[in-house]
Parts: structure tokens; sequence; C-alpha cells
């Protein structure tokens, strides 16, 4: 069995194709994980099986959630609306609850089972946007559970959370992943993309994106509606 | 809204079960939440359904995860098998990985939708049995990223994460228990129940359960098949 397996988390957006690419340019085999957790944007599962195909993950799992019941968030509850203005610090209505740890404990799940030690996830600080289990206070916190919760942890080799892209700007992203070759149309970052992934083009995260491959001075392949 | 919500680990046990009164009994209103996780002994989703009703919760919840498909215990894999002998301090083949790390981010996150600020589970250090997610130094370390992971902890009030069996012998469990009304025959606790919810009464959680009711001077009342 190769040490150099890792678990990563992919949404289907640009920062985990990004994140991937990056852990297979590092010589990990790549095992990827995605979630069905009732998102109104489903095609973001769609783009994650093709971004796994075309950047050589081992194995692509999707797991499937019914959060949907539990309301509270814009992206999982269709009573509530995706606000096209961006949130100025404030944690939006599009946060999920706990969504982070939710997928990074199923994560260290499947990880424990493949004895992969690393977990790859894309969260970034300077995109916040005021999601708190974005930040690296977070995810070191989350990665001292992993090494005492896991009896891989407690008796084997420690587990890292890894998350490369923490303190890189949206363009700095863009250019990196340009460079290891991810073709970013496969994939889908906007809150309300249709079902062929199109893009609206308004919402916090279409903004966000757009502006990061006008930073990062690369055409944006994004398909539009 | 109350200040008195609380949700609950239930998994149709005899120490979640005891958790539950004990949470009743402090006058907490009472959010449990079970698992459909794949595990064979799917009669303790009926059994925390009917114990969710006798002890009055205000609301029980079945949150569907498909963790069949990664392997790793003889809980959720059919090809492995349940062992009747206890495991002497290692980590057990009935260990489900990161399996209260799960059960507790889907917790939180419902609690946080519900402004329930405490979160029991019926962890124990003294039936350990090789379980590392049991353990005081664990749900310390879940507890933190709670409140690093979540809205209500960074910007409301603290969540605790309370384990009241922690320290507590099986027969002073069932002690409690019994004061506080619960009606262990509601309860399920064995690896391979039948569909009745009746118990084998050989495997290691049948063998700890047993020898708690005799050293609790308390008739057994569990039905064997």
């Amino acid at each position: 069995m190769t040490n150099k397996r890792a678990v990563i988390l992919l949404s289907g957006g640009l920062d985990s194709a990004t994140v991937l690419a990056s852990a297979r340019a590092q010589g990990y085999d790549c095992y990827t994980i995605s979630f069905d957790y009732g998102q109104r944007h489903r095609s973001e599962l769609d783009a994650s099986r093709r971004i796994s195909a075309a950047l050589g993950a081992a194995e692509h799992k999707v797991i499937g959630i019914n959060l949907d019941g539990m309301g509270g968030s814009a992206l999982t509850d269709s009573r509530l609306e995706v606000p096209e203005t961006a949130s100025d610090g404030e944690i939006p209505i599009t946060y999920v609850p706990a969504r982070n740890t939710v997928f990074l404990s199923l994560a260290l799940g499947w990880a424990e089972v493949l004895q992969a030690y690393d977990i790859f996830i894309g969260v970034n600080d300077v995109d916040y946007s005021g999601y708190p289990d974005c930040r690296m206070e977070f995810i070191q916190a989350f990665e001292r559970v992993a090494n005492l919760a896991t009896r891989e942890g407690v008796e084997g080799r420690p587990f890292r959370i890894q998350a490369p892209l923490q303190s890189m700007s949206k363009a700095d992203i863009i250019r990196l992943g340009t460079q290891l070759g991810v073709d970013y149309a496969l994939t889908v970052s906007c809150y309300q993309a249709d079902h062929d992934g199109r893009a609206c083009g308004v919402c916090e995260s279409c903004q966000l994106r757009k502006q990061g491959f006008i930073n990062a001075n690369i055409n944006d392949v994004t398909r539009y509606f």
C-alpha cells in the first residue's frame, strides 16, 4: 500500500479543483469525496465527477446526507432566497450549519479506512466571506479532533488537514490551477447554477470568481446563462 | 424561544436513553437525533423512536448517511463477523471509522439551527472498550471545534458537549435510569439484535449490559432471542 494517499474534499468549484491538481502534482494518489446534502446547485456533483476524471483521481465517492430537514441555510432551504450582494463580514444566509465539520468528519472516516493520512480542503481566509469554518483556527482544532478520534490517530500515524489555499487570493488560486492544467470550464462556483452547470454571474460567489480571473489577467472560461 | 433546548444523540441503547432521561430531569426541551448509516442492527432506529416518545422528546430526527460504501467495520460491512469475545483494550472490529465525530458534527448543525447550546452524548470511559472517540479528551477537543466552526459559537453563546455518563459504571447508569423511570425493555444494545429488537446475549455489548443489571441488582428486562 502506498504511503502517499490523500482524501480531497471536492465541491466541484474552482478552489477544490485547484487543491486536487496541487495534491496530484505533489505525488499523492487522490481519493475525492463530494456530498449530496440536498444543495440547490446540484450540477456541482456532476462537476465533481468530471473534475475527478480529468485530474486523475484514483476514486471519487459521493456521500449522501439528508440535511434538508434541518433548515437554516439558503443553500438547502428553498424558502430562503440567495442574495446577490456581498455580506460585508457578516455570516451570510448561504452558510450551511456546521458544514465543513460534517464534511471533514466523513472525509476522516474514509481516510482512516484508506490509510490516507492527508486530508485536503480548499478553504480560504482571504475569501473567508463570513464562514467561521473556513478559518485556520478551525482547521487546526479539527486536526486535533482527528487525531484523538481515530484508531489510526491514536495507534498509528497522525492525520494532517491540509488547506493549501488558506492565504491565497482568488487570482493566485486561478494562476496556480492554470499552471497545473486545471480546466476551469469544468468547475461550478455559482450558488444557483443551472442543470448544465452554467452560472448566474451575479451572486456573491460568481462575483468573487469573475474578479479573480480579471485580477489574474486570465481568460474567464466560465459559462454564464 | 426557550433557553433550555438540548440536542441528544440517541442510539436506541441503554446509555443514550439514560442520558435523555437525565437531560429531561434537568428541565431541557430535548431534540433527539439518530443516524441511519447502514448499520446491521436496524431495530435500534425503532427503539430510538419509542424511547423519544416515552421520555417526552420535543422532536426526533433520523439523519441518513451512506457510510456503507466505506467499509472498515463489522457494524456496517456484512462481510465482517461480529465477535463474541471482548477485545481487551484493543480497538475492536465493531469500531466505525470516525463515528462519534460524524454524529456530533450533524448534531451540532441541528443544534445551531435550533439555538440549542447543549449537546448530550452517552459516551463512557469505563466501558470505553477500545473506542478512541469515547474518551473525555476527544469530547473536549470536539467542543473546541464546535465553538470555532459555527456562527453561534463565534458570535453568540458557546456550545457545551455534555457527557454525563463519562465516568459512571454500567451498574450506576442502570441505577440512575431506573430512578428516572427509563423502561430499559425499550432499549436495544445488541450488535446483532433481530427485527423485533431482541438481543443475542453473547456479543460484547450484551455481556456488558447483562453484567450491569447483575451489578446493580436490578431485574434485567432485556428480551433475548
